[in-house]
């Protein structure tokens, strides 16, 4: 599938505002991808893709998450973890994408987890960095993707986790999967 | 067992500070029963024994883990955790105390757990409160143990995960899930 088909596939589902979020994280992550030497193609693809299912409704989500193999878990936390999981089975029975690099990126977005692959980690810090985003800490993980994918995921998962907290909202264990991973090889680089 | 045989068997393995520390976290922990309706005398026992294994050599710690039916994964992080989990088992072993509240109250005092127990929750609570120490925040969460156990153990967990975060230490699982859980019941009493 080429940019613009996929442009055109997505564009229908996603607010004015969403899709311009997604172009620039497609950008980025096709910057990314160019740096840390992945698919340029496919992280344009994946990033694209990566919030699809975002509007669907969530009476939606919660029967796609009921009839299919994704984990029951997700209907226990908060709603906006499922868009996620929810896509990457959509763009499959949709489309017949089966890529697992793309599905896989799409699926842990926004939770990450633990040995997230150098693509997902693309896509995770695309989707935080874009330059249309401003939060708190911003900028220290901006410059550490400049240099250290790693270490900039390390930074996006704790800048989560933190944010989640001050708001006292439940945490999805994939998310502090993902903290513990990256902070043991943050610490001792394989 | 009673209170004097219980400090005569735990004070040769600690050091002063530690079992001053401990007869605090008994005193905290003898009032935190009185007002919210547990035994104050298993309270009592549990926490002088709670820092029992705290100076056994890692070495040994390490073996009981290996040799027991105690989670290996405890293996894989801080030592600082493993003191609990031998504890609970040491004082069956050595003393015969099978007494469950207090097992596990001891096994859970550092990492809490998800659905806590009352009684569990009063040595976790105490071990944090007692007047020895200082930490920032830790006002607040005397306040909340004046009158709502859950919610002084939920900022007990919020603490202890952001001074690791602040550390970029790893953070066990059962944290996580004390976390989680106490932020559910908290948002939605039962």
């Amino acid at each position: 599938m080429d940019k613009n088909e996929a442009i055109n596939i997505v564009k229908p589902h996603l607010t004015k505002a969403r899709m311009d979020h997604t172009l620039r994280v497609a950008e980025t992550a096709v910057n990314l991808a160019r740096q840390y030497g992945e698919s340029e193609e496919k992280a344009e693809l994946a990033a694209i893709f990566h919030d699809y299912a975002k509007y669907r409704s969530l009476d939606e989500m919660a029967r796609w998450i009921k009839e299919s193999t994704l984990p029951k878990d997700l209907l226990d936390y908060h709603h906006e973890l499922w868009h996620g999981p929810v896509g990457s089975l959509l763009i499959e029975r949709e489309y017949g994408i089966t890529d697992a690099d793309i599905k896989n990126a799409i699926y842990y977005h926004t939770t990450g987890r633990a040995n997230m692959s150098k693509f997902e980690m693309i896509i995770y810090l695309a989707d935080y960095i874009e330059p249309g985003r401003s939060f708190p800490g911003l900028d220290e993980v901006r410059k550490a993707a400049e240099g250290d994918l790693l270490h900039a995921c390390f930074l996006v998962s704790k800048n989560t986790i933190n944010y989640l907290m001050k708001k006292n909202a439940t945490i999805y264990p994939d998310s502090f999967h993902a903290y513990n991973d990256f902070s043991r090889k943050v610490q001792a680089p394989v």
